[in-house]
C-alpha cells in the first residue's frame, strides 16, 4: 500500500496512491498523516473518491512528526569520504519538526550559510508506540518507509560536535512522496538509493550496505527512550555528498535536486534564496 | 504570576499558585498546558475554584512541549570541572519530550547503566512562535521560568559526541513546580540555583554566571529554525555534578534530588529503578 498524505482542493486528505490515480479516504487528516490513517479504525480506510494525481499536491506523509531521528556515517562508503572511521556506536543526532518539508517543497538556502549540502536517505516512519523493543520484533513498529532529503548545513553542523544547529533549518527535511507498508518490500537490503543535483547524478548507494540496519536503529533507540507513532527515522547517506567533492558542490538558489529510492518514489525539491524576516506571533 | 499544570480529582486543570492555595482557571489543560492558558483568551485565566496546595497534585508545567532544547557547559566552572575549555560557540543537544516528568515524580535509573547524573537548571518556556529573534527581543518570546534537573546517563551521552543517547531517557526531564512569569523576576543573574543528593548540597551556582546568556540562546536557536510555544530551554548547570566529584557520585534507587532556584520554588525527584519491559502498542 502506498499511503499519501495530500492536498486536494485546499483539504488536507489520506490518499492511496494507485498508479495514477489518488483514491481518497475517509480517515481524518491529522498532525500524524498517514499514521493515524494505519492506526486508525478501518472504515478510515475506505476509498470515498478517486482523483487523478495531477489534482492533488503531495505534503509530508507525516506533516507534525513528534521527532525526526537521524543517524550520522551510516554507510562505509560515505564515512571514508568524510575521512572518519565507521562508527562502533550508532550516532544519533535530531532533525527538527519545524523542518518538515512536503516531497516536492522548495528548500531554503539559509542567509547565513553557503554550505547547503544534500544526503538521499531511507526514511523509516514509526507506526507504534515503543520501548524496549527486541531487534527481532522491530518489524512490528514499522509503518513503513520513504524517500527522504537530509538537508545540511555543513558550517553550522560542524560549528559543534552534537551536529544539531546545523541539521535542523526549516524546511530542511522533506521526504515522501508517499509511505510504502512493508508488506510491498520483497528485500529492503535490495533496493537503491540515488540523488541527482540538476540532473546528474551525485549520489547512488544500495541499502544493503547500511552499517547499522534498521531493526537495531530501533532497538538502540528504545533502549533509551519510548518511541512514538509518527517519530521518523532518517537512516543515513551513502557517499557522494556536496562537501565531500573536489571542489565542494553545495547547492544554491536555482538548484534542483532529485532523491529516489527503487520501489518507493522520488522527491525533487527545488533550491530558494531564504528571505530572512523576524517572526514572534 | 505562578501557573502550574496540575492534577485535581484526577482532572488535569491549570492553576494560579498563591501562596498554600491553587487557583483553578477556566482554561482547559491541555498538551501545551500553561502556555495554552497565557496564550488563550482571558476568561481562560479566570478563577472558577481555590483548593488547598495539599489536594493537587504538580504535573509538568508544559506536560507536552515540542521539544527540550538543552546547551552544554554553559557554566565556566561547571566546563572546568570537565576539564574543557569554556566553548566559543553555543553547544546545543536535545532532550526528549518523552522524557518529560512532574516536578515531583520518580526518576528511574536505567536497567543499561549505573552512571545516572544530575544538573539542576534554570528551564525557560518559549510562549511564541519565533524565527529570526533579535537579542533585544528575545523578552517577547519568553512565557516564564522553571527549575529543571537535566538528568543525563553519563556513559551513554559520551559514548557519542551528540550527547542525545544519554540525555533523553524517560523520566529524565522533570520541571516546574509552575511557570514564573518574567514579571515577577526582578533580576534573573541574581538568583541562585542549588541541588542537594539527600539533603547534601552537591551544586551552588548563580544564573549570573552563565556564558552564553537567555537572549542569546534565543537568538541563536532561532536563527536556525522556528521556535513554537511550549517549546523548553536547559540552560546548563553549574559546577559540582556526580561524574566530576571525587569519587563520582553516581544516583541510584533510593536517592533523593532536589533542586532549588531563587523565587522560582523546588522541585523533588526519588531515584527508582527502571523496570525493563518491552512495549510496542
Amino acid at each position: 500500500m502506498k499511503l499519501a498524505t495530500i492536498l486536494y482542493k485546499d483539504v488536507q486528505r489520506i490518499a492511496q496512491i494507485e498508479g495514477k490515480v489518488a483514491q481518497l479516504l475517509a480517515a481524518p487528516a491529522d498532525g500524524l498523516g498517514v499514521v493515524s490513517a494505519l492506526r486508525g479504525p478501518a472504515e478510515g480506510r475506505a476509498v470515498s473518491e478517486e482523483v487523478p494525481l495531477q489534482d492533488i499536491q503531495f505534503l509530508a506523509p507525516v506533516p507534525q512528526p513528534p521527532r525526526i531521528f537521524g543517524i550520522g556515517l551510516n554507510y562505509a562508503d560515505h564515512a571514508a569520504e568524510t575521512g572518519r572511521e565507521p562508527p562502533a556506536i550508532q550516532t544519533w543526532f535530531m532533525k527538527q519538526m519545524t523542518a518538515v518539508n512536503a516531497p516536492y517543497g522548495d528548500v531554503e538556502k539559509p542567509v547565513v550559510s553557503d554550505k547547503l549540502d544534500f544526503e538521499v536517505e531511507l526514511v523509516v516512519v514509526i507506526g507504534a508506540k515503543a520501548r524496549h523493543v527486541p531487534v527481532e520484533r522491530a518489524g512490528d513498529v514499522i509503518a513503513g518507509y520513504c524517500v527522504g532529503c537530509d538537508y545540511s548545513v555543513r558550517d553550522w553542523q560542524r560549528a559543534t560536535p552534537t551536529m544539531i544547529m546545523g541539521k535542523g533549518f526549516d524546511t530542511h527535511a522533506p521526504f515522501g512522496p508517499y509511505l510504502v507498508t512493508p508488506d510491498e518490500i520483497d528485500n529492503l537490503d535490495a533496493l537503491r538509493l540515488r540523488c541527482f543535483v540538476n540532473d546528474q547524478l551525485m549520489q547512488d548507494g544500495c541499502v544493503a550496505d547500511l552499517i547499522f540496519k534498521v531493526p537495531e536503529m530501533i532497538h538502540h533507540l528504545s533502549t533509551a527512550f519510548t518511541l512514538l507513532p509518527g517519530d521518523i527515522i532518517f537512516t543515513g547517506t551513502p557517499a557522494g555528498v556536496g562537501i565531500a567533492r573536489t571542489p565542494p558542490r553545495f547547492l544554491f538558489a536555482g538548484d534542483r535536486v532529485r532523491c529516489e529510492i527503487d520501489g518507493l518514489g522520488h522527491i525533487d525539491n527545488r533550491i530558494v534564496d531564504e528571505v530572512k524576516a523576524t517572526l514572534i506571533a
